[in-house]
């Protein structure tokens, strides 16, 4: 059965498999009190691109990438506000230390496997060195991030190629991305099932602005899964220091904030800081091996750094740390729904070592819901 | 109605009142899936002691100190091994950097408002100088943390004196400490209920080491309160970025983490991030005004780092790393149900300007939560 | 002949008389390569205005208040922008957090002894809740620096009232302040000779944006003292680890970083890191028992954020991080060339328990310099 | 003239050629006050070991590797406590996240290029995945730092290989290392001289502990060059801010600090602090496009962290806060020579497009020494 699935995912296009299940809001699970943007997607940020690359080879390669490019233009060229926080350090995610001194990034940010890493970096520093413009460039400051998917993927094999990077930024588009076993989050595990790539956004209302937060995350995590607050772990009786199947897994999760809002590095560290909260309200505990790291960018217009000035000086338009608090909100409901979301669109996988890991069992779960009344 | 209320808060010891109401578990209402320790409260780590002093005055001083002495001998002669971590930095709290940076604290942790730290600390300062065997000591941290409770309190009249604080450490012992309306929660409004003091606590199996985490929280934010999961807030239709109420109230979550597991500086710095999480769990977000605090100490006995020793080096076991997962997963349990734990033990206040502050409408919140089978 | 030496202190103004004696460059001492400002001190950068409070008394009260005023309106009103950077965190300066999470400061800096930390903190919130205009303000993150002055000072019996720190803030003006034993410089020991106040400027070149920045120093630490890069410490046989007078010698420095550039809190902080270099280059090594903090604020007009503002966005001017560097070095040396300033201002002074600190000798001091070929 | 240089660099081997020329020291030149070990050099830390690999090709190729290995076990088995401190995060260090939450380093310490860094950390991930007894490992922190040689190197054309990286690895030895333009210091640039590899140390005596620090830095960057504090950048004419030349210059510099005092990551990171004001004392000024980091770790056997353990606490023996003070002067110290000592030991380079950097010209600093006493 397991390879039949194999043989969809190869030969249909993955979003579209991807996409034939229902998103916990389809459900009728709504996630905290704020609205999302059109796609419930990091792409309702204007002009941000997601774009995968997905690695299923074999009986135990099942990994891949995932870029997220704040804008069309050259990123290096007209760099981004962002920050980095560190969840839990446990992780090797590269770049961390320019972006928070400079306060800014200036290539796509890219997801994949641990151990992959440095491959990563490679394809991103080449394509950044041959973009036009960048003749002369002899830095570049790759931000790349990372979980372990070592429990279905050979990571040891280190399978992913600098094409395979390079492929993830062609293809990135302003379409909602793929979810669950897709790039950077097609080996992944979380709360004992079948984790993935998930995203969500909110929009606030024109009182408060009207921006946008979009939040995509590769979830890999363990702890005590909760669902709209409801304890689904728990009544599954699958949950971390009760299964030591959960204890086994090395995690992670990564989670990328795009806002329009403008925001210069501190106020987006700060932001940053509330992703925490909305993995905590699944049931996440950050455990020891977990490397949680959130990276958040404003790809408001105003805020652009040129990589090349004429003038010392430059003039920007920011936010007010008064007006940051439903900005906090928005990403913690985002970042919350974007796990959930990662749940529901992943496909049970089977790999390394012929382990398999099951995807939420939705047959269960529903009901569950249902008698905490968190769906009708 | 209001002022009968007072009155008892008057005339009959507060502690006692404030226990009269059900914590809670005796409704039922189970946070996470970890057992509490025997009092759920912070002082179930062994020699932790809580002393508050409540504030109540005429019309408008509703305030108070709330003192948490690490053990039972001299703090500063030794010390404990301590980190503070910094949710959300709009606060006053006093004496961070020193404890990050020599990795202890060397006296009581005490808790009032925002414009009484000062005073605060000059009671903690001439506590240590007087302390038999300090004759000679010339440089005392006073750690320091605070809430702003000007809400219903006259904030700016700085009510608080040296004596209530010194009150507050000479009453401290290993008690339940009263929650709710008392000592520095007295008059904190919390996801636009009465807040306030809050306790709880977890106890590993011995299978895990056995450790006990407890907290203590002092409970002043907002956003949208879940209870066990449930969007109470939402139910009720109170919650943050609807009501304007809530938005006008200036706030402050102040965690106080106590353990007996053998944690350095670093490792309880990694726990102290945790409670963020709990705290993200009732649906607080950490809003721009809050200054979110978590303060972490270990009460190892081998930890006690002595003022003056004879030796250059000190020999100490530590837990690793690997160790800490059901820790984390302690600290987050213990903050959440603190902070619910503050909002069923506090009472309705009035207060400065004639403001009122409702105590939790148990009356619609426990359908609620049934409704939603949080509770039978 | 100490005796008369405190009848000249108290008779005479002490600006006055501390400034009797020549600084370092009317020696031939010239500190790095860049220009001073006009009078080389803090009080260069337009508007910034510093007041000393000294405060002797009888045998053993050698303290004092130095309070920096960031700008000639209400600093509650029109914050300007801040970080505090922490060079060595063993220390109890209060305020830290907020500047650093909301990116200013909203009162006056104020410096003065460990122990009396919390008394200027009193002073400095009543300041604030007393100026026009603040009538309904219920939350002020007053910025107190300290250093441990109780070698020569009797610092257990926290002789600062808030009166004296009152007093400093109304005294503060746009001259040069005077260096030496003068406000909270009053009992401190610097490399085993007296310490005290000390500020430098440089003013950038025209064509590297023509900016100034201003440091002051609260000289109170060991190392092995050099001046101008000669050995003078080593060449006296006085200084760490050779010596056990310095080893006793709790010390700490405070530095306060003024700039008209426009920088906002992440280039602060990374101009506040440069000052310990400048620390270093005089000597200094941070002792465990230093408390080393630098702050740094920016007197732009244009980056002032008002208390209350009637939008919830701000336009601003910044540099450019490209453009940092010059006002890196500018720090360093303003740095350096304050801390030895503090060095050539300070007279002997006699204090606590029949202790004596000798003034730097200038008649061996200025031969080691001419020998080293530093002065001619 | 240059190719017969580049005849002997690679005929005779690399550190025969840079240990021709005498070590400051030699020429009489005592930096500080404190006693270096035997050899003045990171491998005075017993058991630590460096390597080189130095790389020169054609016109344009000039970079190259270096190595540091704490100790002849497998590092991954038998981690090292271990800190990374920023002094200026304009860098791309990786692995930093990871040292600081777990407090210890699991891979050698490995030096190259900017763009060559993902190609050191494969290298090194492949090194420790083959390595006996890791069979089983998935996830790898390996630390690579970097500084920018792409005035002199075909930076772009990542010359580096993994071969490259693991020949420095396996050639590592506990003599002291090649200074000048050997490994990742191959083409470097220093104050507008050629830089490149330092190493000095500092020997306590026995009665503060005896312990040693040995550092070894990559110098790369800018600012008004002093030696022994004597002015020489001032005095050769050639100084940042007066010299287009040094502006020019993207620098960095990577400082690795080793220790056998028994410290854990908290007082390593405050000894890696330290290292910044040895930086200072040269006259760098960690400007904005210099990414300065300083990696610290301690040797100390009992310290030593078991990657798998029976038990899930360990007991350690750590130098207590008050004995830190000497071992930070020794930092500064050793690092203010490990940076002299690289400009000494460099020869002249010719590179990419003709480029040419001069060694530190002896000739003309010897004299300025002596003017200033430095040397008889």
């Amino acid at each position: 059965m397991f390879k039949s699935t194999i043989f969809v995912l190869l030969f249909l296009p993955a979003p579209l498999c991807a996409q034939e299940k229902k998103r916990p809001r389809e459900y009728g699970i709504i996630t905290g009190v704020m609205q999302p943007g059109r796609q419930n997607s990091i792409t309702d940020v204007a002009g941000v691109k997601v774009g995968h690359t997905t690695i299923i080879k074999g009986d135990s390669v099942r990994t891949g990438v995932t870029a997220i490019v704040p804008h069309s233009g050259s990123i290096f060229q007209q760099k981004v506000p962002a920050a980095v926080y560190v969840g839990n350090g446990f992780g090797k995610l590269a770049g961390i230390t320019q972006v928070n001194e400079l306060g800014n990034i200036e290539t796509p940010v890219v997801l994949t496997n641990t151990l992959s890493v440095p491959t990563a970096m490679n394809a991103v520093i080449g394509y950044t060195l041959r973009e036009k413009g960048n003749e002369n460039v002899g830095s570049v400051n790759a931000l790349v991030g990372e979980t372990n998917d070592g429990y279905l993927n050979d990571i040891r094999g280190r399978h992913v190629t600098e094409e395979d990077v390079l492929k993830a930024i062609r293809n990135a588009d302003t379409s909602r991305p793929a979810e669950g076993n897709a790039g950077a989050g097609t080996g992944t595990v979380c709360f004992g099932f079948k984790g993935g790539i998930g995203t969500a956004s909110r929009k606030l209302p024109a009182s408060l602005g009207g921006y946008t937060v979009g939040v995509l995350v590769q979830s890999n995590f363990g702890g005590a899964l909760q669902i709209d607050g409801v304890p689904v772990g728990q009544s599954l009786g699958k949950f971390d220091f009760s299964n030591h199947l959960l204890n086994n897994v090395d995690g992670s999760c990564m989670m990328i904030i795009a806002t329009d809002a403008p925001l210069d590095h501190r106020n987006l560290l700060r932001l940053a800081k509330r992703a925490m909260l909305g993995l905590g309200k699944t049931g996440g505990i950050a455990s020891n091996g977990s490397g949680d790291y959130v990276v958040a960018f404003s790809t408001a217009e105003t805020l652009r750094i040129p990589h090349n000035s004429n003038s010392p000086v430059m003039t920007i338009t920011l936010l007010q740390n008064d007006a940051l608090s439903p900005l906090f909100m928005a990403t913690i409901e985002a970042t919350e729904e974007a796990i959930i979301n990662s749940l529901f669109a992943a496909e049970p996988m089977k790999g390394r070592n012929g382990r398999e890991v099951e995807a939420l069992p939705l047959d269960k779960v529903l009901p569950i819901l249902k008698k905490h009344n968190s769906i009708p």
